[in-house]
């Protein structure tokens, strides 16, 4: 055991409060989820994704000439270094997704006009950029591996609209823009959620907002957090092409004590408030874009699971259907969930330096016995 | 406050026991710290860098053919892909080396033969390859950016020897050799540390080494984590260059609040075992290359911060002397405290995946109340 006073936590520090903070607001008991106090259904039926990112990095929502502003900032940020584009083009065409993102978001602090600053100002100039920089990153990769063309922004259009744009190289549907707008609302931010919390170790060295985002999107792409959607998508993916019946597979699955992807949440004891909206739109977007058969696997899925488990679907179950409609390819849907993250991770980065101390945890030694002799070579 | 069960902890998670570890022991009433139970004092008199990896690695020490077969492997893993060696050129000459090193060791998993795979002995293997690869980035662009060409490396000198000589174009003394090599020891793995828990974070989501890895040198950046002996020497050319008395220098500071870097640590509060032995390698390393003032300045600022402050010289002090005489970059101290500390970051994640759990803490919100209700845009 260490020998200054210490205080054993649960394992994954669960139930441990890391620290105060501002922008996230959850009762698990109550499946209640609110950036600065406002509940996320409220924002899902009336907000927007720009609207969000005022909200979680300003604090309060903004006036309309606040957010007239904001939104031309944001798109006015729409811009990549060519050395950028040249390290997507030059990643070996089967690179994850992921790990480009991860490697160009560390890159793009080598063209950061305010690299060596770290005040709050500075990183929240940061936060506009990132927000703007990774949906371009994002698009870019996807279509230069795939061959195409890279597709030049629109400064008119919302950040949600210009992502689709940039991705499928044409102007999204209103439908589609507004089904991702609220994802990207749903996604935002999540309190002390796995990338988040990496994000504010990192931060609380005094390191720097590249530092702590590139953090973030190693920790988001693992299974256990940013990656679940994925799973799920190639488990409905899995159904179609053998014509399953959900059930039998899914049962399959618990009979080999294999977990069922996008169930149960750390924090909630109820539904995800995230998954009722996720839940609807991936009903409408199969309805509208005559492509049922995601939907009505899925909440055959969930109900069997809900019923036999006691599990309640999380955000990524419905995301994967959703996405997949939207035309996003199954190993994009990290880096989407990126694409919405970086306005959550850029809050907590800016409250972490605000009022900083290092994150700093023990661990208990259960090694061999101290102290053990350094044996001489000749003598092993 | 969140509504489930939860615990308040001290700010940074000061004395939380976040995990259980074989690793390093620390005792830091008494001053200890011991890798896998053997004392970093006798690891420092009789060890060298490739048996500290070993050990931290595999939690013993090897027999001679073990260790033989060791330095091959880690040996032979030193080449970097043309890829590497062009991103490194294509940065713009001020970037900062950490910002390079964070940014490459990203792309190195574009190019890693294990890339997807996750399991035990994958991730030994891409320890072996981190390992060498992070000393061959930082000697290179250290090159690069001074317009000279990158040397190649030596695959029958040691890690240490291999590193001064692709950084220097020259074959190091054998005093400075085993001075890197001590140092490279020392800074091998301090437990928790705010790198390796950040690496611990990313890698408990069941991300990748180079996800773990590339968070971890974003953190070691932070000026209250690596980069204090970058701070320390800043400080001792200040005086250098103004010929300042060194105490009337360090009066200064403290009349203006300034904290003196390289002192206290949030583990120890007797001297910090590493410091024992970066001092008398600063006095020696002084002494043999005739520059004795860095040495004797330090030693004069040590005294009067200790009777002064109570404040015990850590692992960063005396390694800011010990760096410069070795002819290290001052922007370089950090990056060679990751080109150690990969050999305790890799171990860590191995340890973290062998018995994993997401590492998913509380926070505790102190924002606006509960509901506040969404205001539309007219009636704002």
């Amino acid at each position: 055991m260490p020998s200054l006073t210490t205080t054993q936590a649960p394992k994954g520090l669960e139930g441990i409060v890391a620290t105060t903070s501002s922008i996230c607001y959850i009762d698990g008991d109550q499946g209640v989820l609110a950036y600065r106090g406002i509940d996320i259904h409220e924002l899902a039926d009336h907000s927007n994704f720009e609207e969000t990112c005022y909200l979680l990095w300003y604090g309060k929502l903004p006036l309309p000439a606040e957010l007239k502003e904001f939104r031309q900032h944001l798109a006015e940020e729409r811009k990549l270094d060519p050395t950028i584009l040249e390290l997507l083009r030059s990643a070996p065409k089967e690179t994850q997704p992921m790990d480009v993102l991860r490697t160009a978001v560390s890159a793009l602090s080598f063209y950061d006009p305010e690299d060596k600053k770290n005040d709050h100002d500075a990183n929240l100039h940061k936060a506009f950029r990132l927000t703007s920089q990774i949906a371009m990153i994002v698009a870019a990769y996807d279509r230069l591996r795939k061959g195409k063309s890279v597709v030049e922004p629109d400064l008119s259009l919302s950040h949600a609209a210009n992502f689709l744009l940039q991705l499928n190289g044409t102007r999204p549907s209103e439908t589609a823009e507004r089904a991702l707008d609220i994802a990207l609302i749903l996604h935002a931010d999540h309190e002390l959620n796995a990338s988040t919390f990496a994000a504010r170790v990192v931060a609380a060295t005094l390191s720097d907002m590249h530092s702590a985002v590139t953090a973030a999107i190693g920790a988001l792409k693992g299974p256990l957090h940013g990656g679940a959607n994925e799973a799920i998508f190639h488990i409905l993916e899995d159904i179609d092409k053998s014509a399953a019946d959900p059930l039998n597979y899914v049962k399959g699955m618990l009979a080999q004590k294999k977990k069922i992807p996008g169930f149960g949440h750390r924090v909630y004891h109820t539904e995800d408030p995230r998954a009722t909206h996720l839940r609807k739109m991936s009903a409408d977007l199969g309805k509208s874009s005559g492509q049922t058969k995601w939907y009505e696997m899925s909440e055959k899925i969930e109900r069997f699971v809900k019923a036999e488990k006691k599990l309640n679907a999380n955000v990524d179950f419905y995301s994967a259907s959703t996405y997949h409609i939207l035309g996003i390819n199954v190993d994009l849907f990290t880096p989407v969930f990126a694409v919405s993250r970086i306005s959550g991770w850029a809050a907590h980065v800016i409250e972490q330096l605000d009022d900083n101390r290092l994150i700093r945890p023990r661990a208990d030694y259960i090694g061999p016995a101290y102290p053990q002799r350094y044996v001489p070579m000749e003598r092993r």
